[in-house]
């Protein structure tokens, strides 16, 4: 099976949450397991995108119990860890998508990048060097539909 | 939605593994989804029991990657840390059936009751205290239609 | 340099806070540092024993942050992940000095003797087979002086 | 007490380990724990910086076990959770002292923000929104003293 992360902030714009739903309906469609933070926003939108497709989504909480998790996930994982769980989305994903800027986003990113699981960023934040250049790594898509095409194509990325 | 894992060793008995299968069944049956630590024996079983029936199963590895899972899960979580992933494991059930005993089955126990999440014993190993008394804790089932029964009672239990 | 974990329950008896004491206070003399909990009951106790004999004392706490943690200690780890930490206390130790009984020190001596950790123990709850039979693992020690010189044997335990 | 995190690359430059020992050494002679990744570059300097001054060092590391460990640590804490240790040594942390730019070091600095410790950069890696303005954040600080000071005024940072 594939596992795709889709990671996002919680407080994210309505373009943004759009962008999350098309990318969890056609991970969905293509048989991919959509992965994410369990919550709203970002996360929300990718679960509900995946239930729309009859996929299943996996919610991995930060929290001790299913409080405040999507009521479109079909599995919910309370970690109980708080923070410590991005690295578990991003190392139980084959690739990550990245919708929309935030810290505890970008500390997916990069802990994705660290681990070697590929990343594809529809919009968000970047990454520049002390010099001011720009630090290689994501894969900028196009739209969700490519972003989705770049994650399966992994780990071939 | 509910979700009960079925925690028991790798190396098991013929009758552990078909014990955990019939388990699996059933809480499939049930609609609950089937958490395990995704490897061998009684795990396998479990998962194997849910698939059968149609239900999801979900693995949550100690691994870095899914090397070694069962291929009858419907979800790997590879977490890469190692034995630490037992918490998790008891954290994201919502009851836990417990089929045979080695020490990491013992520490899923341990950990279910100590964080409050009740625990049904099938066989295994049993806790004694200084003076050689039953130490109180997980509820005896019967059989396995008894332990699903007793772990979709919770938390009533 | 050598790590030994005492474990034992926060809410313990006058002589097992004795016991943890001595404890601490020899694997300190000999120049181990102590790792704990971090909390009270054995584990205070532990940390003040070291704290003693000017020893290094740390505390890997479940909480997010130092509340409750024990005066003595000399380096607090707050972890944030809940019960998941008792696998880190275990993982980080040479060996484990178990006193005293309670569901979360069961965890600990058992996720130590599943990852292969030396456990030594004095007093406290012991382990049975279904067959009644007392599972082997655990040294058992007669005080503190022979918990500690079988602790610090290891790894020729 | 106060414990400073500080992170970096272990692939650094000679530039770097020098601005880590002395940032360690500023740490330790101000009476502060210093905790880091534990093993080569910035970890290795900072820890050495510390040991020189007589001060703590603890290194949390990503293995199952010290392999690798930097030999100036006091205190060793071997995870086996690979890369989700990042975020315990931000979470013990009071506040973190970056030093150069990796993924590894800015999943630090971004699970650092994201759970309200408090970040001083010294050089490394910024980030960008999608509008390419600097994301506020991190303090920027002239050299290591400053980067200490800075560090200890927290929580009044």
């Amino acid at each position: 099976m594939t596992q795709v992360a889709v990671c996002g902030p919680s407080a994210c714009t309505p373009q943004e949450a759009e962008t999350a739903r098309t990318v969890g309906r056609l991970l969905a469609e293509r048989g991919a397991v959509v992965l994410c933070g369990g919550y709203g926003g970002v996360m929300a939108a990718a679960a509900a995108g995946a239930r729309e497709a009859g996929g299943v989504a996996v919610g991995i909480l930060s929290g001790r119990d299913a409080a405040g998790a999507s009521p479109d996930l079909t599995v919910v994982i309370p970690t109980g860890m708080g923070e410590a769980r991005n690295a578990l989305i991003v190392r139980a994903a084959d690739a990550v998508i990245v919708v929309g800027g935030s810290w505890g986003t970008l500390s997916e990113l990069a802990l994705a990048q660290r681990g070697g699981t590929p990343v594809v960023a529809l919009g968000g934040w970047s990454v520049v060097d002390a010099a001011g250049d720009p630090v290689a790594g994501p894969v900028r898509a196009a739209d969700p539909a490519d972003a989705v095409r770049l994650a399966l194509l992994t780990p071939e990325l």
